[in-house]
């Protein structure tokens, strides 16, 4: 972080805010030039108050020239990490495509599914999503009644399953899920990130519909911190004046955060805009973006879906999107 | 909500789905024009999956009529609701101000910051606010500690208190504390929703970063099903693509959340755009759009508080400012 | 449009309002069901002023059944609109790349930047960015000469060629370019929009940074009911709260542009994000989202560019990047 | 601003680059920290292409210590400006209010119109609104008739009158108009900007709907390149993604920019949001957060207005909304 200090500060002003950055363990690089003085803090500014010291007296100006992120930071390790989710690999060259229903209706209608899925070029099967308009305890029974749906299928077919996971209190209950999903309105929950960050349980952490992607980054730096590594990041939309479409699928993220990290990344296909008349281009143009892998929703016969139905694509159509995902993938080597 | 059929349905087809809307237990109204066949749909129409609605094959578009909320809904209730926060009451007339420092630093400190913020005007002393980088217990125990601090506070001056809550696993450890906060990051956090629905304990919702005002009252419906009527509404600033601030105030909610709820609304002056120099303006402008009331961080000494010092107004300036709320509300008599 | 009475209005009142639209030449069908009336417009409501009709005491609320736009509607036309820019076709599974740098040093830059750019595979030579904060015959000098060696270079190597117009004054002057380019800062500038309207040139409007897919196509409406049907749609990012690029490109926009009209969709997917470093991969997404056409800044050497070098493509890159396009043009039968 | 460069780049090629900064007329203050090398750069940096100089492989970043403009900027001129309108000031502690009606339908209707809000308290008279789906040559017509008919008032009763304009063609035609109106969809027509920057007519340029404040005023300082200081600056609204309102008013812009600038600042009340209901809260809440004055859509008979009806209110609701605005302008000393 550079500060530039106000034209004509005297010296014992300037080293008493210099010595402040000492006792903050911070030290601290003075640059005096003709017309400016300007520190260069050298250590760890990721707690600092920035904006208490740009509104002190001397302070012109405050500028920061490093990413407030270490850890999943592309500048400190520069190969792709690799993500395990039971047999299938994310990241570094290997793609993978997460897809089941957003209603799941049945043991059998989920195994049915995950089978076509499976076929279709499917790696990992997910499923349900909660009505939060129901009360605490319906939601848990219905979403330990999915995991259970998703394991049966899990072990009959063989697939790695994901589950999105609502509350820190559910945590022991998704042990035989392979990977969690944190969607983005969990991002700030903080007590669910830091035991996911003290565990090694794979995560897909989908980005909140409004946030930058250095405030994503650093709940991701937040996740790490607690030792656990294994974390996909997810574009899933973003908030914005239109509306055609729930969210509106930030396409450019998807290179910036393979740029600005080594984690694998993602998109969700489906409930980014929630219509399946859209997961096709999309999950082609995240592809040729350079996606490392996608969910999408699918669903045996969406018109019957009891919920979401709006944005399942069918299995014939799932079958024919993976192909073309494929092809993609061929052109641009991945 | 309003069904809008394809021209040229045939009456099989749409007796078919009038059939459907009834095995949801809905009373169907089919109105036939010359052009075109619409069906109202008479009951609670809040958990239909209105996409998928309209994706069907017959139906040419549909269109709610009325508010998704119901409890919260002024139609449904007229007159203002009141809040009563220990021995202070907001809404239907009656204002508040809510003020404490961002940063909690002892109980001394508090103790003398809340003595003269009662001397100036404050109705509700509120303090602290979480370093989320730290570890979960940490983050607890300071929690935990704050609340001691804020309960002496109460003790020694007899002002309600106000603390921000995380996590539905505290709820128990808020006892004390007369209005609770959840801000916009937990606004869908539902297990906590849920447990505060199922108390009657005085909350404060802030609206989500991202929320439009329909989906806020939607979650403020979540908690009164549970039959908590003791909610203040809070406007926090929006995220915009202005970055002039931190988040932009929306004043314009202050006015339309009090025409579409009976609730009481109170804005955040400090954290919607983290900058003090906007307390003043945004106070006074706040007043006179009609607000029920104000949150506002204040310090004894902002430029030596540890955290959030930039948002906080020294007790001075907070003085002079609640001496012009007052002047304002005189004005629009409130 | 539907319009929805309040509850036990009386027939009176009623009438009068039926009599109202009538003498606005609208038909009226007006279903009385059991517990609502509604009132069905018949006839052209794209000039009502509905927020007046919402506002009468007797109207409980409106509701827009089509869409405010007809010409450019694919309802009214089903196939697609193919736009000739000189021997070069747009739309219909026609794809066209026009490329061409931001920054014009000179005649023999641009004719070898264009005889490059035409063997990697460019349809449409385009070039030039006005400098807003020099005066404006300045402004009007530059551009001038800039057509002279687009002319130049349309002369030598047989590529039509595009041309950014800014005001309505310069009209006359762009008759030897193929195909206007309007920025999404004119999308409103009515005199240039009817202008071209009246004339049948091709014209490239792009969508204003701030608008709606709806707004934008009501001014295409707008440019349609002059009689010029030469319209090429440009999606080139919209305003969010992401700091991270210039704009967001909004790649849903492109499926969804295409199924609303019959006029063909390109993307500018280099002033989109203002960062030549996504032209590649922002490229390969937008046609595989299934535009029919791509707008790329590109430069003999970007780092010397005198204007906008940070946007631009090498030669070198972009030969690479149109064969890629290529052939996921291929994949998804284009 | 600052430079700051990669470690361990090599004297000559940070010479080099200091030699590039030399040959655009920039003094370049090389400060040599332990850890990093950072140029100031000294002189007018208004033009360099910043974008470029961050792609070069040498530069880590670079850093805006100052604000892109000068002219409108208060760091140079601490005093506020006083812009006269006819007889009216504007800033300074000047308060103006600017009100008519959005539909103007005769000579007759504004002149009784005018004489009502003189009494009750308007300063400048304005009025009208292009229907832009009208053809260019009826707009310009009505726009003339209408220019007419506030010249007639302004004689009848003595107020000087402002008036839109949309095109540098009819730059003549509002000679007679006391303060040209710039509306935010023509914020960046620069012929416009520029004709009004050389004359010294006083100018209400609103904010586009999509303009971050230092864009905003970068377009004032183009307009003062010209030598025309008579500029007020019009906080309008802003596209968020809130569909409660057409836009959001954003009240922190109105101290915002009077911290940034010495020109006066007023708020649009009644097109930012499109709804009368809203034009008296936000009245007194923009006068209460420090605005300059206001402009206000007023109307006989809201309900029969031919054009935007319903975001005008009634003179009787203009006259007890000014005796408020009134009231809290003395609250707050201005």
């Amino acid at each position: 972080m550079i500060v530039i200090l106000k034209h004509g500060v005297t010296d014992d002003k300037r080293d008493q805010l210099v010595k402040w950055f000492n006792s903050q363990g911070l030290g601290v690089d003075v640059s005096e030039g003709e017309f400016q003085t300007i520190l260069g803090l050298i250590g760890d500014v990721l707690n600092l108050d920035t904006d208490l010291i740009e509104s002190l007296d001397i302070v012109q100006a405050i500028r920061r020239v490093t990413e407030p992120y270490k850890r999943c930071n592309r500048k400190f390790q520069p190969e792709d990490t690799v993500v395990s989710v039971g047999n299938i690999l994310i990241g570094g060259g290997n793609f993978a495509i997460i897809a089941g229903p957003s209603s799941i209706e049945g043991e059998e209608q989920l195994g049915e599914l995950a089978k076509s899925a499976k076929e279709s070029g499917a790696d990992i099967l997910t499923g349900g999503s909660v009505n939060h308009k129901a009360a605490t305890h319906t939601i848990q029974e219905q979403n330990l009644k999915e995991i259970g749906y998703l394991k049966a299928a899990k072990k009959d077919i063989g697939m790695p399953i994901a589950k999105e996971i609502y509350s820190v209190e559910d945590f022991e209950k998704y042990e035989d899920v392979d990977v969690l999903i944190v969607g983005g309105g969990n991002m700030y929950n903080y007590p669910l990130l830091a035991a996911i960050g003290e565990s090694d349980k794979p995560v897909i952490l989908k980005r909140s519909i409004s946030a930058r992607l250095e405030e994503y980054l650093m709940e991701v730096e937040y996740i790490m911190a607690g030792g656990n590594k294994n974390i996909i990041l997810c574009e899933r939309g973003i908030r914005t004046f239109s509306n055609d479409t729930k969210a509106t699928l930030d396409i450019s993220a998807i290179p910036l955060l393979k740029e600005k990290s080594h984690l694998p990344v993602i998109a969700d296909v489906s409930r980014s805009t929630g219509l399946s008349k859209l997961a096709r281009p999309l999950s082609l143009a995240a592809t040729a973006a350079g996606a490392d892998g996608l969910m999408m929703d699918v669903h045996s016969d969406p018109s019957q879906a009891v919920r979401n139905g709006a944005q399942a694509v069918s299995t014939d159509a799932f079958a024919s999107i993976v192909s073309d995902i494929n092809e993609i993938r061929k052109v641009i080597g991945k």
